[in-house]
């Protein structure tokens, strides 16, 4: 019998992406997985036809409520809700339910980040889906409740990990994030109107405000014993998807290009997502498009002492939704691979 | 052993495409397929790496030039290739090689045509890649040959084929296509930066000028007995990938919608990559890329008498790549959807 | 003392662009014109620094209600309101007050037009502020009340009005006008949100349903006895600013080009803001942004014996705030090319 | 008679940039300028209509080639031309013209810097076209010959100086600005196409390898005794025009928000093309858009101990075209105003 499968929120563009990638999962595709329930409270009562043309396959489905009782029938749920409803959904599904939680509720270990940052009472911590931490992937594999990473800590984490935990900078980071505007979500807001966003750059909860800064902190403080400080500028630039990261810090004394890039390999040598490009060759988020890669490059700024770093993800792919089904996989013993793309949508 | 494939022009947008779509086709994924070699007369001599740095699975090749003996040794051979430079090779390949040629050389019938539209000689006719054409499924399972067609004429044949077969329109034909500008190609070309692109809209090749309007002609012309002309106008506009058209025709006589509908409903009823969207709903790019779908809508203006026919592609995918491994899985006995996504890249 | 302007419905993009254009007005520059009352109902109260970050000048004022009290103590009022609203402070200021109104509730004639596409009470009919068409510029001379003209009804007639004048067609136009999306205005709403927009493109309100088109049947009725038609089809494009508009029209027997051309070039001798192109080089929505020009190019596509037209317009300049400040300039006496740019912000 | 203006490389970015202000320019409106030759080797010969068609009231000059003797007739010569040639055109021409050059000749003072960097010998230094550093507009005012600064360094240089001059902070900079992509000029490469660039985020030329590197570092240096170090990466992004420009840099010791912003409106209070904005605003592109302001926000990062400074300007206004009519109405006693829009052409 099938595994069946729900996604809260599917109307969203985290919803969206899961529901791409299952749609086109060898297991979907040869019955071992099935979908279920599609949920999203402001469409309940819709066809997915009308909210969802993308997904053709899905044209017959309805779109549901959200409710624990309409998603707790299935064995896999995944959560792309707004952070606090999606704690409370999350936390009243059966226990042998596995639940993958794109919201922020569950990421925070520390009750005092969070209610710095969100302003409300702390949920709890689940085990953090990145596999690609040290640790993690075994963590994932036993867990039935996955928090599925936020974008921006993603990008940062994957790009600056190796070089703090081989100590080849000093853990005190800036960290400038170049997004795409699907990271703010499907909601009628005249900020992120197509008129207000073509066009235009903009900066914005910088210095220190973005609710992501203690997430990235918290990642990066596992792999080293010495204080991490993260100053976070997020910028918003005219495209859908895509994150270009760049990170500079103070190098630990002499370290080669050729020294980073030798960590760098041999820190990601076995995952297959991540991918250390060539020397001269810049990571550009249009090559990572609608995958679940991450690439990265690392450089030396002789002049200044400084590691210069940079990565581009897909924020809904390998930032979200690709994060959530490489976390599935791995809960269910799937291949991790499976139903992930490498190859990217480019041009 | 596995069944070999070889792409020509292999770092231009259309070889990426088909290659992007090839690593992911459950044929490669099994070893059935394997990939052979990458040519590219520009490139040849460089990394994969560095020239398709969003196709990492490939990073370990070199490409090579475009030539014959390069070429022959595969079973199956897709040429993205300028036209003229793929008749030329297309003519020497073996004749028991599958070779599915994206350029515009053996699409035309008439010679005439071609050397109209073209100026040059005509190198012929291969079985022509729309298999939601009548007839044209078996003519491609036969082949060992087949032009694969032109974006443009893919959008508007589909559109407005049910519509011309069954009479409802007279078949004289106002085609607006406007369109992303990958089908320009990679090339260097002033015109084509992203600074005259962006922020820009232009119409060109109207009034009679663009080539692929005789292919129009030619595809409608097959399923009427009478005169089709065709008044083609290309709108090049901001995005890399999408083509959406729409046609305008003289009704005959008193069509409703509902007849309308019923007749592109019937005449598609079997075809997995044709989606005739429910009523008020119209065909969006964003909702088809990356994907293998077409995208109808069928209005009839009452006011004028006109029937207002719109489509939506990825002209990379559904428009050339898409089509050409659709075309290579019917001629190699595969599943006709392998590997060719439903659901669509979106937003 | 000077000529005091109130702009209602200042912080949407109609009122931002007069106000863009007004602080650069050699009249306003040198005391003539002095600009009062900002209004805009949701923003009341908020400081213009906040909302209209683009014009620093204003940072000082206030946005106000929008009530017939404020507006009345001057003598220009510009109208960038919702239809109905506009109607209802229209009709209420001082008869000697010069009102340009930028809605749709006095542009048509025809009560039945209105109610038919409107569903509510015709307001009645105003001078209609496209100076081009013949008469219109002493109309609006006399005038003090003046129904500026719809963006893509002005792009339209003003590609189509010689051609219909000079009768080398029949009016029996097929008009697709591709638009970026300012012309949607400033509302929040899922379907103009940037991710929906950027990377898509989409037909909408065809088949006769957009209210723009009996406004283009009702101008080009004016320069002709037979009956015109006009089959509409918008077509939103990823870009903010810009309409590029494509007509085609059987040709009324045996028309060459050049002659076409000899009439455009004659109807527009004396216009200063319309540009027809040399041969070969088609309007390009680039080369009008910001600038109160419309570019137009006419071709005769042989094989078809159609006439095709293309126009390009910045839809928030000539096809609103450009034209509401070239009739006030007429109907103060100003010169008309007053703080019109020519000279378009390109790339 | 006439002040007589040339502009070499008409039909660049920069050039075409020019072209627009001067069309717009009071002085020119009023027949104190006119605008003599345009000059641009690759299309010299070409109608201005062709190659200039958002500039319709110079659709009867023609480019002419680029020399000394077609220049050296003219009072006021602006180069819009590839450094090294515009060294050798600049150093030709007669004393008393009014010299503006574009490219980065006569910007480094050091020849080290400019030999590291550049790979060619020093050809000197010109007045340094930024008249909001300390001294720079009494240089300007007195100068035939003036340098007219790079995009990235005017972004960068005009968000630190304050904070640098005043000691907020240690000189050792963290920059990245993201651009758009007419900064990179009007040049035929495959990286720059639009498909290449529309959905696309990339570093390049980070970790010190960039040349505008060494021109923040000088201007800096201009107002500290302290060593500056500046580590710049730059990120191209899909919009035409506009740089966003983030720096963080440690603070000295206990800077609050509140000095920071004290410092700012004084260094600027007399600066008419500088604006702070309101706590809470941030700079966004849109907002500087065809304008020749620089919007400016100042943060504190209490968190890290880090001033966060960001600014947006139009790369080819006030980064380049805007600066160098700004240069020249100092150098020609104009207003310094004149011509220079402070009102931006948003959305």
């Amino acid at each position: 019998m099938a595994i069946s499968v729900a996604v809260a929120g599917a109307t969203g563009y985290a919803g969206g992406e899961i529901l791409r990638l299952l749609l086109n999962h060898p297991r979907y595709l040869d019955g071992t997985l099935s979908i279920g329930a599609l949920t999203g409270n402001s469409n309940a009562g819709q066809s997915a036809a009308v909210v969802l043309p993308h997904l053709p396959q899905l044209a017959d489905k309805t779109i549901q409520e959200t409710t624990t009782e309409i998603l707790s029938g299935h064995d896999v749920v995944f959560l792309g809700l707004p952070h606090g409803f999606s704690a409370s959904i999350g936390a009243a599904l059966p226990e042998d339910t596995l639940v993958l939680d794109c919201a922020a509720d569950f990421r925070l270990r520390s009750a005092d980040d969070w209610e710095k940052y969100y302003g409300s009472d702390h949920a709890g911590a689940w085990p953090y889906g990145i596999p690609e931490m040290p640790g993690h992937r075994e963590q994932i594999a036993a867990a039935r409740r996955i928090a599925v990473p936020g974008c921006f800590p993603t990008g940062a984490t994957l790009a600056a990990l190796p070089a703090v935990a081989a100590g080849l900078i000093q853990p005190a980071l800036n960290v400038v994030s170049v997004t795409g505007v699907s990271g703010a979500g499907k909601k009628a807001n005249v900020d992120l109107l197509g008129s207000e966003i073509m066009g235009s750059l903009k900066a914005y909860n910088a210095a220190g405000k973005h609710r992501h800064t203690p997430e990235m902190v918290q990642n990066l403080s596992e792999v080293t014993d010495e204080d991490v400080t993260v100053s976070f500028t997020p910028v918003l630039a005219p495209l859908p998807r895509g994150i270009l990261t760049t990170i500079t810090a103070p190098l630990n004394g002499d370290v080669t290009e050729e020294a980073a890039r030798a960590a760098y390999a041999e820190f990601y040598a076995d995952e297959p997502f991540m991918y250390l490009l060539p020397q001269g060759i810049q990571p550009q988020t249009q090559n990572v498009v609608g995958s679940n890669m991450c690439h990265i490059q690392v450089e030396v700024d002789e002049g200044t002492g400084v590691l210069v770093l940079t990565s581009a993800i897909d924020n809904l792919t390998k930032g979200t939704g690709g994060a959530a089904v490489q976390c599935m996989n791995i809960a269910l013993g799937f291949e991790e691979t499976d139903g992930l793309p490498r190859a990217a949508v480019a041009p």
